[in-house]
Parts: C-alpha cells; sequence; structure tokens
C-alpha cells in the first residue's frame, strides 16, 4: 500500500521481470493464444510479503510496455498509488503464488484448450498420458505417466473461484498439480521461474493440440 | 468534393489512422484473413461531415504504404481529385460509419469464416454462445451469453447490401451490432476505434476457429 | 546461347525479377508451400525471343539470392554458360510463358493442394465454386463462377507433360486457364506479373485449404 | 577426454556447426516442432575419430548460443571439461553418426509425428507413398516409391534404445533408413549435412501433415 512496500522490490528484477512478460506477451499472441486483449501474467518478485507484477486490464498482449504491469500484494490490490488496473483475475494469480509456490504465471486462451475443456466439461478433468512431452513439466521423469488437468465452469466470480482453487491446493489435489482449465475460457499453469512457465504453457498447448486432433481422426 | 473539405481533416491525425491501417494489413495478412489483395479497412476521421479514410482497392494488404488509403465522404466519392480508387464495398464502410457509429472498420476473408457462412447460409446467422473470448467485443461483461452474426448472401451489387444492412441496424437487429458474415465471402467488424475493432476481429476469428474445428470433431 | 542474347536483358529488369522472386520464395517458404529445396518460380524477361528467369534447382526457398537463377530460353536451355542447373521442371515454365502468356509463373508445394490432388484425383479436375476469393483470379468479376483447375497424373517424364500441357492450353481447355494441379505433388499457376500470379497463388491456396477443411466437417 | 583432443577440431568448423543449430533451433521452435525445450540436434565434425557438436539438455531452442552445445565422443562422454550436459539422447545421435554415416542429426517433436506414431504405433512402421516430397530424401530421383519409417516404442532406457538401432541400421534394415519415430515421442532424421537434414525434416513432416489430415477427411 505505501510506496516504502514497493521500495522493497529490486528495481533491476522488476524490469527484468517486466522485459520477460513483454517478451512473453509478444509471443503469446503470435501463436493465438492471447487474442483481442485477452490473457494474463505475472511473476511473483516476493514470497513473504507477497508481491506479484501482473499484467495491466485490456491491453494487446503484442504490444505490452514494461508500463502495462500492476506490483500487487496478497489482497490483489495495487502497492503503488496510480497504479493501471490489474487484470480481473488478479487473485487466481496471488492463490497461485501464496499456496502454490508459482514463481511465474502464465494465463492463457487457446483453441485447442478451449475446445478440449468444453469436450471434458462433463467429467471434469482433462487427463494426458503417455507422451514424452509431458516430462518438460517440473519433476516428471517419464512418459509412463498420467497428468490431470482440473476444468472448472466458467464463472465471473473470481472470487468464489479463488477460493475454491486455493482450497483444492491446500488439500494436494493432483488435478491442480501442474495448470488447470475454465470452461470455454483458458489455461492457468506455472512453474517456479517464467522460463520454467513458458516450457509448462508450450507443453501444454503441444498436448491439447494432439488430444484435440484425435479427436478428429477417423 | 472540394480540397477544402479535406483541409478540415487535420494531417496528423489522418496520418495516423494510415499508419495504424498499414499495421493492421500486415498482421491481417500474415494470419491469413487478408490474402491476395482482398479486404478493407477504415478509419472514421469525421462523423459530421462523415469522412472515412478508406484502403484503396487491388493492394497486397502486407505491403500497404500510407499513401495507399482514399479520403471518402457520405456518398462513398473520394473528396480528394487524383486519389486512387477506393474499395469496391466503400458503401458497406458508410452504412457503419454513419448508421453504426463505427469509429474503424476491418472487414477480412478467412477461412473458418468462409467455412461457416457457408455451414450456416441456410439459417442465416451464426450463433456464438458461452464463450469467455466474447467479453473483447464492445460492452459484453460476462460469458454467459449469445451472440448473433447476420449471414448475408454474396451479391456484386454493394448498394443493394448497403441499403439491407442500413435498414437491420436502424432496426435494432442484435445480428448486426458486433459483425457479420457475407456468404462464402467475409467478415465485417468494427468498434470506436482501431485498437478496439483489431479486438473484435480477433476474438471473432478465434471464436470462428473454435466453431469450426468443433465440427470436425467425432 | 550466346552472351550477346542474355545481353539484351536490361541488367535491372532481371535484377528487380531476381528480388522478387528471392521476396517470394522467403513467403513461399515460410507459408509451408515451398519446404524441403522444392517449388520453382520463374519471371518472363523477354516474350520473342523467349527468355525466362528460373529458380536453380535444389536451393531452400528461404535463403535464395539474386544468383540462385538461370535465364533459359525457349527450349529450356541456359542461355549463360557456368549458370546453374535450372529446375527439373524449367519445360512447363516455358511452355507457360510461350503458350499461355505467362509473364510470371509460380509452382508450389502444400499440404491442401496435395490432399485434393487426391482426393479429385479420379475426376482429374478439382472445381472452386461460388467464392468471393475467385475475383482474386485474373479477369473474374463475380463470386457467381466456377473455376475448374485440371488435375495432371504425377510423372518424371517432363518433357510428355509440358507436350499435354501445351495441347491443352492452344485447345482453349478452361481447366488450364488459372492454373493446374499434379497429382501428390504441387500447384502451377500463373499471371501477367509476378504481383498477380502471388495473389493466385494465395488465392488458391485459401481456397484449397477452404475446400480440405470442408471435407473434414461432419 | 582431453582439451588435445578437443584441439583437434578445427574451431571455424565447429563455430559454423553451433550457428548453423543455433539458427535450426529457432526455426524448429518457430514450426512447433521443438516446443517446451525438447529435441535435440547435432552435427558431426569428425569421423574418426568421432566427434559430435550435440545440444545441450534443457535449453529453449529458440534461444540457443553458440554455448549451448557439447563436444562428445563415441561413448557420449563430453571431451572437454565443465561443458553443459548434452541431451539425455546423446547415444541416439552417436549410433547414428557411427554406423549410419550421418554428417548432421535432427530429433523434433510434432504433433502429426506424435498423432501418426500412434496411430500407426500397433503395425510399427509409417509408410509414404507416391509423394513428390519423398524426392527430397537423398538419393530418392521418382515419387513412384513406399519410404518406411520404424516406429520404436518409447522408452527412458535410451542405451537399450541405442542398441536396438544399432542393429537395426547394421542389418540394413530400410525402416531406418531416412528416418524413424519414436512413439508419442518424436522424429529422428538425418543426412551427410546440416542443410540436408533440414530438407529431410521439412520433407518428412510435410508428410506427416499430409498423412494426418488425411486421417481426418470423411
Amino acid at each position: 500500500m505505501s510506496t516504502a512496500v514497493a521500495a522493497d522490490i529490486s528495481p533491476a528484477a522488476r524490469r527484468a521481470a517486466a522485459e520477460g512478460l513483454v517478451a512473453l506477451g509478444a509471443q503469446m499472441h503470435a501463436e493465438g493464444w492471447s487474442r483481442a486483449t485477452s490473457s494474463n501474467y505475472s511473476v511473483r518478485l516476493s514470497a513473504d510479503p507477497l508481491r506479484l507484477l501482473v499484467t495491466a486490464s485490456g491491453k494487446h498482449k503484442d504490444r505490452l510496455t514494461t508500463d502495462d504491469f500492476v506490483l500487487i500484494d496478497d489482497t490483489g490490490a495495487a502497492i503503488e498509488p496510480g497504479a493501471p488496473k490489474s487484470s480481473a483475475e488478479t487473485m487466481l494469480h496471488v492463490v497461485l503464488g501464496r499456496d502454490a509456490g508459482a514463481g511465474a504465471i502464465v494465463h492463457t486462451h487457446s483453441v485447442w484448450g478451449t475446445l478440449l475443456s468444453d469436450a471434458y466439461a462433463t467429467t471434469g478433468v482433462l487427463t494426458l498420458s503417455g507422451y514424452e512431452m509431458l516430462k518438460a513439466l517440473p519433476g516428471i521423469k517419464t512418459h509412463d505417466t498420467s497428468v490431470e488437468l482440473a476444468i472448472f465452469p466458467n464463472t465471473q466470480d473470481i472470487a468464489a473461484l479463488s477460493a475454491e482453487l486455493s482450497e483444492r491446493i491446500k488439500a494436494g489435489d493432483e488435478a491442480v498439480r501442474y495448470g488447470f482449465l475454465i470452461h470455454k475460457h483458458g489455461l492457468y499453469t506455472w512453474a517456479s521461474d517464467l522460463d520454467g512457465a513458458r516450457a509448462c504453457v508450450e507443453a501444454l498447448e503441444f498436448l491439447f493440440e494432439c488430444e484435440g486432433r484425435k479427436l478428429s481422426l477417423r
């Protein structure tokens, strides 16, 4: 809330995080995963107290500048006066930074993710099995495994969704360990740093395309 | 008609609009939505009198220069002598700038839009429901909604199509509120400014791909 | 055959043609239509005597330089001593430059073109009907038309294929008016200049994708 | 093992190989074939003694630098002290450099390759027949041919897979002549130099897309 708090964050670390997120936005837009000002990304600059640098709301993601980010605390509030409005989904980032230990969080909107979130909506989970690409996810050492991604119903009540997500993470639910989908909305995934989170989104989108195209084969 | 009229338009505003449209053309071509010299775009520089800066006809859209635009009035005529020929579909831009209050208009030709305009031709409307991405359209605040896009039969009689479009807009027809399709031809969408119109085309194309691929699933 | 003959060609025109073809190669490779050193392109520098600047054989098309072209005569032979080997399909370019009046010829290999050449191989023709995008082809003024593209069986006997093509063009066969496919091989299309030929390949590939995806819909 | 051995390799040749592999990584990532730090590539700098320059493990392939490579010997061990860890699949490169005479080896992970490796897993082979694009593979002069690619079960036991691969190559098995797939994992292909290997991966991925999309047609 005070500028003193923001002063605890190294300007160099903040600048590096912003630059990394600007580059990520350009890539995610080019991939078609962050179209029409959708998506939001964050980097955790401090765990205690929680400090996240989150994308400002409503920006075309291929044209972000280092000014298009908001430093927030564990309530999702902007720490600095006069900051742009942070994403409407800021509290999901807070939950992931606080309860899942995420160092970087990427939320994207892809066609294949949207289709799969709908195709498997009734089961509430997408299962990815036996792919070498799963080894890109943190800690996975073999293709001979299954990863589950929870599919949450979509909602505009982000507070309620954040609370449910927090509960499932704290309960050790495997279906929110690497990421999750929101129905006809998008993907959240995260890792200890931005390079790792980028690997997660690339791996999961690759696998979504595999699963989606498989549903189109004769 | 007179250069005096054109002089009412600020050269800086006109240059900014042209530069924005040049950049849009490069993107739309790269996406595959403005191939083979197809498509046309405009920015409204004045509402009263109506002044639109419209793409000249027959240009490859990835190679537009700021000279490839025509300043037109509410009859679709070029205001300045010696201007290049404006798009054959100029009158649709006039209707949208005049009757729909559009500040920027983007007309594109995509594969998915073409397919959907054909798949739903008999019903005359494409319905998009329940997608988070709908929130990119002006004024939509929740995914829990349906957007209808009218599908007009294709025609080379642009005057007749313009008249029908004008009538439907003035009648408050919801199916021409955010955009519309022309059968096996393309999409028109618009917003208050070019950044907003870009968000509309990106969102609608994303949703076309979702709907088109869904029709390909088993 | 003699350098005197080549001297008839303006160095500036030749350089411009080579630069245009270098840029085309970069685009065609990026689109996925000229992969793995496939494809060949030409510009006609003189009609009488026939002089075509054709891509040299075996080059990655995203890395062409202005040295990767061969000036050929109406026998398909290189005019200049020490020229690189021209494409194995050079005689098809000669036929198109001589009998179809082509000023620029683009031969590409695309996935959708390959699939359609196989799906319609038994009928020997691909028909494209009712698309606005057809208006990108030379002389077409309305979507309310049908364009036929012949599908030739593939062969390594280019002399025989060239003779058959020449015969069909001279006979006024509509199915070789805008382009043709070779079975599981690729597309030839042409126009009076390179910009026009680029519009033809973009329009036809767009329509191939439309037709191919339509075959995948439920 | 000693720096003396590494000194046998010309620094210029090594630098050229690293630069070629950096450029390849950028392309392969852009194509979607080397996502999420997956894939590995190598160039053989010496046949006897065997010296391969292999990608270091765990790098995003669109951001390789010339330092992200390891010079290895015929045991797969790094020759120079302090070298980064080479890919876990290094021994497959050794087998190909030693037993298949490969001068450059490209291993990628594509969606279509993954799908086909699964669709034809029970037969253990993918057959590509009658395509002009097959002529991009070394020594193939006509489309009127069939190429077989073995599909190996996936495994984390690279030593066992390498031994089996070596045996099949030495036995003259046609299904490991141009490349092979690993189930739900990826493609290996190779040629006498990096430009040739690039042509192989482009041609095979093109053909994978053809075969995969063909399975999606009605």
